[in-house]
């Protein structure tokens, strides 16, 4: 791994405190580290789909994040971070209480970095299922306009 | 194409409105044929990242929508339709007024449906750019416990 | 996981014993345990890509490979294997003496497997560095035509 | 699109015939355009897996060059290009006397390629049927080492 940038956890949540997606959905920083980044997902009844288990689209959306700040993490000041693409597994229904969502940088890079994240069910009694993985690649853009 | 089932568009909107995530994030089913499904996605300030694009994971929302709903059109009746997986190609940032969310199925089958989708942006001037892509394998669900 | 079928380890070798791909690249299978198989594949100077590394899609092939025998590991003796689909990540170049691809299924499923695999280089000095990962679906095929 | 290099005809050429791996499954390149780069691979028994059907890591092999290609067709004479990660659909089985491999871009850009790419059998009677799909993501790399 790559040194962590010394502030890389400000950083993290700063980032984190304008995505108003992460907010609207529930999604809670509990903690990051260099290269790990870690959430807590409640399930929400606002955002289920038809069967009533969590919309697999949010699901990503907690694992698009969590991926993003476990590579945002190890980036220098001036980059900001971008997903390239991800694919999700949908390896259970998205049932449970709350859902721990972690995301972790497999491959760092001065461009990209190869991240994979999982998504784990807790239930009333705390048992612990894995709903979902992800992976996914994320860039470090520098010197240009985000839109570029 | 096997034959669509003669009430699919009614079972799409029945299912469809009995998805909060939906109706959270603002997609609304424009239209469904067989084997094909299009949605529209207001921009929506409560749905962005941290640069003020809609999140990757909502649009991923509306994509992966827009994939199921294809395949279910084209499902007998006792079928549930449930994503295996996805993966999103995150072309531009999503900006825009409005994002057109196009799901076709590009081989169906019994219990594996092969299906694509396209969020294309749509501007202030009607101006239209592809800001992502999706593939995306859905299968019928049969005779069992959709939890299974 | 569900219980392995007794004779796994025996039809999975007839299985691999008839991919022509596999002796053509030098694939050789190591070991293979209840949803998880282990190959060897030799560096080949003649399955390269433009710079000498081995080609993407012969790792992948490879990657494929053993995702499949860690599933076809699992079913029971009715059921043929067939991918669905899979994703390859190319962490770094493809180089070294040897590869060992490891392939595990993550979420067994009487229709779907879902497998990850990786591919990890050992050079002259066995040192080993990771140089790809698969996520892959592996569907088990029952009672028809595969072809269907 | 970006404006294509003057002489990405010949740069592809003499770059596909570095390709060992190509060589030996047999692939040849037919054409290539700016953005677009089309190859036929013959079906070759060598190649098969276990039910007799082309390998799909051999079909990913033919696809991940086509996606690559294409790319490449539309980068400076100073970047190298790599492959980030595909991903795979396998829509029927690759059966068919050969296989029209078409490699697109379909959104260019300074570091980040978005490509697609389609396998068509052909038949003895030149019946044409999609066998896969690929999605990849192809980086220019410039100004360093390739196995950075």
């Amino acid at each position: 791994m790559q040194p962590a940038v010394v502030n890389f956890k400000e950083r993290v949540m700063k980032s984190f405190q304008k995505q108003t997606a992460c907010a609207s959905i529930g999604l809670k920083l509990s903690n990051v580290e260099a290269g790990e980044a870690l959430f807590t997902l409640p399930f929400n009844s606002n955002f289920t789909q038809q069967h009533g288990f969590m919309h697999a689209g949010i699901i990503t959306t907690a694992l698009d994040t969590a991926c993003g700040y476990a590579a945002f993490s190890l980036m220098p000041e001036d980059a900001a971070v971008l997903s390239i693409e991800f694919k999700t597994n949908l390896l259970r229904p998205a049932i449970g209480e709350r859902f721990l969502i972690l995301g972790k940088v497999i491959k760092p890079g001065r461009n990209i970095n190869f991240c994979e994240a999982t998504a784990t069910a807790i239930d009333a009694h705390g048992a612990e299922t894995k709903v979902a993985t992800m992976s996914a690649s994320i860039m470090a853009v520098y010197d240009r306009a985000i839109s570029d």
